[in-house]
């Protein structure tokens, strides 16, 4: 199956907003084995939508177009297809009820006018329900081609996306993709290919692999293509079996996993609990543990303590500590971790202290210079980074490095 | 000037980059006055490129095309190129001059027969220098119809943009373009679409209005084009002094102004400091004020109470406050907000209580239900919002939530 992505709206063409939704979409689609030929950005213009449905579908079965769905007057995708289709606009119910329902949730009080119109849909559609929204997406099916128009706004798109289209499309389908994905953490991209060099160049050629760097974090993806989905599934595996001996400690998980939430589930299942000290990560870290749902379970708190008074008032670091070897330092961030652990009487603790930068530098200790320590029952252990000059990139490695260095502690104290 | 940018590589096409060169670009040529009316982005593979050059050119007068220009074998671009004008594959000597500029800088040592053949471009382009790669640029002219071939890696593009490609474009171009971005919080897009219509519908034919909804933010765009760039710029500086009075409070800034910025700036300015106490919002809100570089000055600390005893403890809520009214309550936020004011000793205090989701709601308290306090010397406000149950999207919008009741209560309070 090939398909085009088309996205609605002035404000990628002026370069205001970057086009994330069409690459999230292809990847997702990539995954169940749909080709993308094009990706395509066009303006609020009823001409241009039409034309480049047109193009697109003499070359592709499926064109999904997201934007220009929204209750005001510069929102012209739904008139722009009831056209293109020769239908007529018709109030429908279901549409309606979730409309209803969002409202009810939120706790709005009555569906304004603007937004009951956003009800009616043109009458050869079925409708895709939004969740998160008052717009719907329309289905259309046409002598084989299918057409799909969604909301712009990405969580919207994301969620109809993922729990309607895909499982539906995905029956369509006969060949199988398989993929397996490994989340990396502590080895950079071109040190970690010398590390896995003989592996890779041993891969069987209908196994495909891709490095995706992220700040911080390396995600290998493996793939292959077939008719018969378990054949690709033992292969894949395999290669992986071989591949992990090779790089301990690094692999932290596997698809859809995140490390705040292997680290969550480490703690829930060794029943420990966790506080955090953060100095120029300033919260990141204790947003990435309270992102997983349930975290309550093992999270109880922390301190962000910004300032030196911070640090000695409630986290008992010691002023002598401060003044001799500095805030960003082996003895302070120690200092930290076991003031927050005695101060919310958790069973693990991590600190941070560091130059998240772009200023506060220094020739002994360049921007970028971060200490983490995690402190247990038995000890505390701390590391230094030298990290880059980005401070919103240093702020989330060093969150990332934090979780990391737990999870290999706990996964050697409590194994 | 009409243009079209083209985006050649299948990583595009299977999501695995996101398109940020074309969003630069479409900036960088919208203002100048460039009208940007599609980006395409096309596999690596010659008919497709030749296809989308045919259609591009049908209704642009440039055409921009990115990719496919490194030295290996599946960089196609050049050769296409040579098909597409019927044109030959040339030694230039100037294009040649600047590879072994760059070796030379770069302490690489012989230029590479690979490299020896980047110098190798059609013989009706005009070379367009690359002082960080070794592909060099092309320009194409014919017929008044421009092509321009750059490299895909973003920093050697954006050099010859900037450098070489705006300056000569400019001197084309006569029409110029004025963009204002305002920055809105406290109101969904269906309230705000009411409460600005009259306003909207008066507005001259001339100015464009764009809504571009965020999770808890939304932004309105004005635009207006033409020729005398004073009077567009005054034309939009007069509909937003009209729009002003309409809409108090909800805007909080204009073009790349950021809710966090601002405050941190309107602290800075009035020399006053800043405290948080945060539950369900776990170190987000605390992670925004310190994602700004300068932070230090204004922000002390905080304390993320995410159990009960910590809030106690640390923050001094009242055991029987929160056996009466609950964790998630008018009451325990003010107690919060005043407690970690206390414990910090800051000016102003901000406290989140609620229930992020997708767990924990009740009949009474929802999920999505968060109460939010702002506390100052003289007195401690506190709202409660009805969200949704989206635990990322609810954590976002209380923070901004929180930001902005700050900001009202500063700008109450220091005028």
């Amino acid at each position: 199956m090939k398909a085009e992505l088309i996205s609605i709206g002035d404000e990628l063409l002026i370069g205001q907003v970057v086009n994330t939704n069409a690459s999230w979409m292809a990847e997702q689609l990539n995954l169940i084995g749909i080709d993308i030929v094009q990706i395509t950005s066009i303006a609020d213009k009823k001409q241009d939508i039409k034309a480049s449905l047109d193009r697109a579908f003499q070359h592709s079965d499926l064109v999904m177009i997201t934007g220009g769905l929204g209750p005001t007057n510069d929102d012209i995708t739904k008139l722009t297809l009831c056209e293109y289709f020769n239908a007529k606009l018709q109030f429908n119910q279901d549409a309606y009820f979730f409309i209803e329902k969002l409202f009810a949730q939120r706790g709005w009080k009555t569906v304004t006018e603007l937004n009951r119109q956003q009800a009616e849909v043109p009458d050869n559609c079925k409708i895709i329900p939004n969740h998160n929204g008052t717009a719907p997406g329309m289905w259309f099916e046409d002598k084989g081609k299918i057409l799909i128009s969604l909301p712009g706004v990405p969580f919207e798109m994301k969620a109809m996306v993922s729990n309607y289209i895909i499982p539906q499309l995905k029956e369509k389908s006969v060949i199988h993709i398989f993929h397996k994905t490994l989340h990396i953490q502590g080895v950079g991209e071109s040190f970690l290919a010398e590390l896995i060099k003989d592996w890779e160049n041993q891969l069987p050629v209908q196994i495909k692999l891709a490095y995706l760097p992220q700040p911080g974090l390396i995600r290998l993806r493996l793939t292959a293509k077939g008719k018969n989905k378990a054949e690709l599934e033992t292969s894949i595996n395999a290669e992986i079996e071989k591949l992990q001996p090779l790089i301990p400690g690094f692999i932290f998980g596997y698809d859809d996993d995140l490390l705040e939430k292997v680290v969550g589930e480490l703690l829930s299942k060794h029943k420990k609990t966790i506080s955090t000290a953060e100095s120029c990560t300033g919260g990141y870290l204790s947003h990435l543990i309270t992102s997983i749902a349930g975290s309550s379970e093992y999270y109880k708190g922390s301190v962000i303590a910004y300032s030196n008074e911070v640090k000695m008032n409630l986290l008992q670091v010691k002023a002598t500590t401060l003044e001799h070897y500095g805030a960003v330092s082996e003895a302070t961030v120690k200092e930290m971790a076991m003031g927050i652990k005695n101060l919310l009487q958790t069973d693990y603790a991590i600190s941070i202290s560091g130059i998240a930068g772009p200023d506060g530098g220094s020739e002994e200790k360049p921007v970028g210079t971060i200490w983490i320590a995690v402190a247990s029952d038995k000890a505390v252990i701390a590391e230094k980074f030298l990290l880059g000059d980005d401070r919103g990139r240093n702020i989330r490695k060093a969150a990332l490095s934090a979780l990391n260095m737990l999870r290999k502690q706990i996964l050697l104290k409590c194994s």
